[in-house]
């Protein structure tokens, strides 16, 4: 009890240990918390010494992430050149610029649109080439050895620390602990009293289940909010007689959206933190570490899911459930499904991606960590300013004014510290975004290096002069960290998987060349992959009212079904099976060649 | 050195500590080595007490493994039961034995081979829906959970015994030289240092990847030589006029095929053993532990994969490339590639993986570990008999004959004690039937239980009456082998998803429900799964030089291949791709299933 219970008694405002001035302004200023020795290795043994292992652990694991992201950073950006450079070579986007194939495609909304050249697209096509091409599956491969490596080679570093820190002992008591209680368990059956306490926290679980449950409702239905939008917006724009604005409606349409679910991500994450926090403390854990545990486990999940949502719709839900002409999928009474541009759900999915990260990065450091504590400080000063003048006023503590400050008045109008989880939060976000779906942003690892390079920097300074000393804290290894880093690393493998497979079009590609062309080369691909409508099938009223195409009988879309001529039209054609299980096959091949 | 040298150099015979006769016929043998005690633990820290460490924990293990076996077993012979009660709805298999469906079938060789009824083949139809049933699916669900609690509930017993044991220092003792080691290389930098250990090494690793690959190719070889062996004897029994012999020619090759295969699997198992033990030798290991874990590894590899190469060619490769009607693969200029029983590949892999497991079990077990070892004790009686009449002649050591015999006397004529490894190898061989195709033969785990209830009590019965008490070994757990069993439940989801989607035929049944039957029901599935072939289409001196079946224009072989009618004759038909897309997507889902 003692100090704490008087701080809960306010008897004491605070109790922190004082900032030590001739180490923070000499030593870990030039040595760290600096932007001139970014290039520089951290001095991991200073950081432990002045403010703990904890600290200590996570700088020097942040060291060690940043470090390893300088190869796959120089990769995707390697890649992303490869593609630029090749892109003119590219068949299937050269077919689609083509203006003498004069494919003529089916509207893109039922009666105010048009029929539409494919070659309109032409711009899009090419763009999509530079993140879908066959080097962004080796780097897909390579990211994947890549995060293997990178569990390893830090199991290792922390291995290393703990023998320098002096951890080990920490550890084996923990164990040995953990042990003698598993053993005694086993002999004493506590099995009924587990039952009780089951019973006991029975209500604790049903409102965190509640609770867990609307928050997942809140992030999907926000998620389908903005693709509500997206589609309403869509048809109404569409009716605007003016052809400018026509032309432009998609483009806007999509940056306003991915704007929005930024914003509903941001919103959210704090939110969700909130309710985080307040859920693990209706559980009622017992320690400080099991509250630290539960709490990081049920924030991690509420946040990654709300930060990754809107782009696991855009990669695996966005387009697939449309139809196709003449049997579309309305929502709403008469609001078609949202279709991905026609090149493919690759470039939405890279341009979604790009944007919440990069947006949730600016927005975060300058925002969250820089502007909101320097409003803070400012509020201070200048409420403190009026408490003085009051002083002043009163005339009765001019003596103690006159004082030179000291160092403890100083550390008492920092921030003070709460500790690292939500920095490590930040991070393994940000893991997530890198290794998640990095098969369709190769430039991702590039991105976040250039944002640790400068948060480490920035969190040391922040460690340094804007908050208060923390209580140094032992502790043996990152915790929990671990466990979700590799989780994220085992699913990562799933979800490139299935961006290669569902999301680009790698697959099909390969299978047109090997399968259906005639001469091995790619020619006729855009060709093959569109099917045939015959426009006098459009149910009434969904046909375009007026056209500038004079002369169609048939209209093309992109999926594999069978031609109206044929005695199946519109189902599913042999194409479609036999790319399916090539995707399949490609998603097996894939998982295990990761796994061995 | 000391005994050691003097044991190398001939002074001694051999050193062992003596059996303690007042332990092994009283305690030892009421509580453990004994069939009476079947039923009850084992008495594990007796058995640490007396033979030490490393020998407690193999007995411990066994013990877990034993006892866990027990509810896979129960369920196994529930599948089993829950396929022979609903043998009678099953509508494929009805429908297979159904004559007046009148289904010809495409003869199963060339010209002197008949076009068949499908209903010739309903007892073996009937026999697959007791080992492929819906239930068989859930069944290999559930063996890959509890492959996962089996390893989890061993590293508990283990922690725990070595909690009671007092091994947990060992450990600290290891971790702590590791670290060190591995902190102070770091430092160092030695990769010059190692990089002429590995010229040095080469000419090793060289001998041992040469060796290596032999063995794959002999291992390899012998499964592709009993193949041929089936294909030969197929086609010349085939010829045999006797319309008797003809109707058993197929049973009798696969039988004898089996028992090849299983003959050579134990012939190569101790070949292999022998060779491992050379190729260890030839890389001059530095410690006695390095040693033990690389011969483990070696022959762990070899020994497997010779006992599973003939179960994996027939789960996944027999009668994949055998070709269709009119354009069969031919092997050796006119041998027809082997197929599988027309109900399906999966009655065959039954049948084998339970011929190749109880064989082995069974020949193992009386020959090698009871046979032998009388052999040996025999033929040392006789040479100790043979001594003593020489001595008797010389009558020089009367006097000593006349003594009673001393323990060491008695001991010395036991057989050396020769590592757990062997042991260990067996089972671990055994947990691979049980788990890799468990998806195969349910009653796997039933054959295991009853196998090791009986083996853990002549282990122990060896050890105490027919081996030299070994030296006390102290080991903090079961080493290597735990690797090896996480390796092998890993890889036994691939294989058994692989089992359930293209050895039973699970999926094609589903898809023919849900897909394409016209009422839900499997009514038609025969007729649906079987495809078409014009006898005209023959190429010349293929088709049957005498028919009892007149009449025959068409004739049905097991494929999903478009009819003779449609433009893309005989090619691969939409169901195949969609059939072929389910499969690889259940292969997916089993696996994703699995891991989380």
């Amino acid at each position: 009890k003692g100090i704490n219970s008087l701080l809960a008694r306010g008897v004491y405002d605070s109790a922190f240990p004082l900032h030590d001035v001739s180490i923070t302004e000499t030593l870990l200023h030039e040595e760290w918390a600096n932007y001139g020795v970014m290039h520089k290795y951290q001095p991991v043994d200073l950081i432990r010494k002045y403010f703990g292992e904890q600290i200590g652990l996570y700088f020097a694991w942040l060291g060690v992430y940043t470090q390893l992201l300088i190869p796959p950073s120089v990769l995707g950006i390697i890649v992303f050149l490869y593609g630029i450079f090749t892109a003119d070579a590219n068949v299937p986007s050269q077919e689609t610029c083509d203006d003498n194939l004069n494919i003529t495609m089916c509207p893109l909304c039922d009666g105010v649109c048009d029929y539409w050249r494919l070659s309109t697209v032409c711009s899009l096509a090419r763009a999509s080439y530079l993140f879908d091409n066959g080097a962004t599956v080796l780097f897909a491969i390579f990211m994947s050895l890549w995060a293997a490596c990178f569990l390893e080679h830090w199991k290792r570093r922390q291995m290393c620390l703990k023998h320098t820190w002096d951890l080990t002992s920490l550890e084996d008591e923990e164990v040995e602990k953990y042990i003698q209680g598993y053993c005694m368990r086993e002999r004493k059956e506590s099995r009924l009293q587990e039952f009780t306490d089951i019973k006991a926290t029975f209500h604790v679980v049903a409102t965190r289940a509640v609770c867990v449950c609307v928050q997942i409702f809140v992030t999907f239905s926000a998620v389908f909010g903005v693709a509500v939008y997206r589609i309403c917006m869509l048809s109404v724009w569409s009716m605007n007689p003016d052809p400018e604005a026509k032309d432009s409606v998609r483009m806007t349409v999509t940056t306003t959206g991915i704007i929005l679910n930024m914003l509903v991500v941001l919103v959210l994450e704090e939110v969700y933190g909130a309710i985080a926090v307040w859920l693990t403390e209706l559980e009622l854990p017992k320690t400080k570490e099991e509250f630290e545990e539960r709490l990081i486990f049920k924030s991690f999940f509420l946040k990654s899911m709300n930060a990754f949502a809107p782009i696991f719709y855009v990669a695996f839900f966005k387009g697939r459930f449309a139809g196709r002409p003449g049997d579309y999928v309305y929502v709403f009474g008469d609001y078609r499904m949202e279709e991905c541009a026609p090149p493919g759900c690759l470039i939405e999915l890279c341009i979604q991606l790009s944007m919440i990260m990069l947006g949730k990065q600016l927005i975060q450091n300058n925002v969250f960590e820089v502007l909101i504590p320097k409003l803070k400080k400012m509020y201070r000063t200048i409420q403190e300013e009026k408490g003085k003048k009051r002083a002043a006023e009163n005339s009765e503590v001019k003596e103690e004014e006159k004082r030179p400050k000291q160092q403890f008045d100083k550390d008492f109008a920092l921030e003070p510290f709460e500790g690292v989880s939500s920095e490590y939060m930040e991070m393994i976000i940000q893991y997530g975004f890198v290794s998640l779906f990095v098969a369709s942003f190769p430039l991702a690892p590039a991105f976040a290096l250039l944002n640790n390079v400068i948060e480490i920097r920035l969190d040391a300074a922040k460690f340094v002069t804007e908050i208060r000393r923390p209580d140094a804290v032992r502790c043996k290894d990152i915790g929990i960290w671990y466990n979700i880093l590799c989780g994220i690393s085992k699913f990562s493998v799933i979800t490139n998987a299935f961006v290669i497979s569902f999301t680009s079009e790698f697959v099909p590609r390969m299978i047109y060349q090997y399968m259906y062309s005639v001469n091995g080369t790619m020619n006729g691909y855009t060709e093959h992959s569109l099917s045939y409508f015959n426009v006098s099938d459009f149910p009434p009223g969904t046909a375009p009212t007026t056209t500038l195409i004079t002369g169609v009988t048939m209209c093309r879309y992109k999926d594999y079904r069978d031609p109206p001529w044929e005695p199946d039209a519109y189902t599913f054609s042999k194409e479609y099976w036999s790319v399916l299980a090539a995707k399949l096959a490609f998603v097996i091949f894939f998982q295990v060649l990761n796994e061995y």
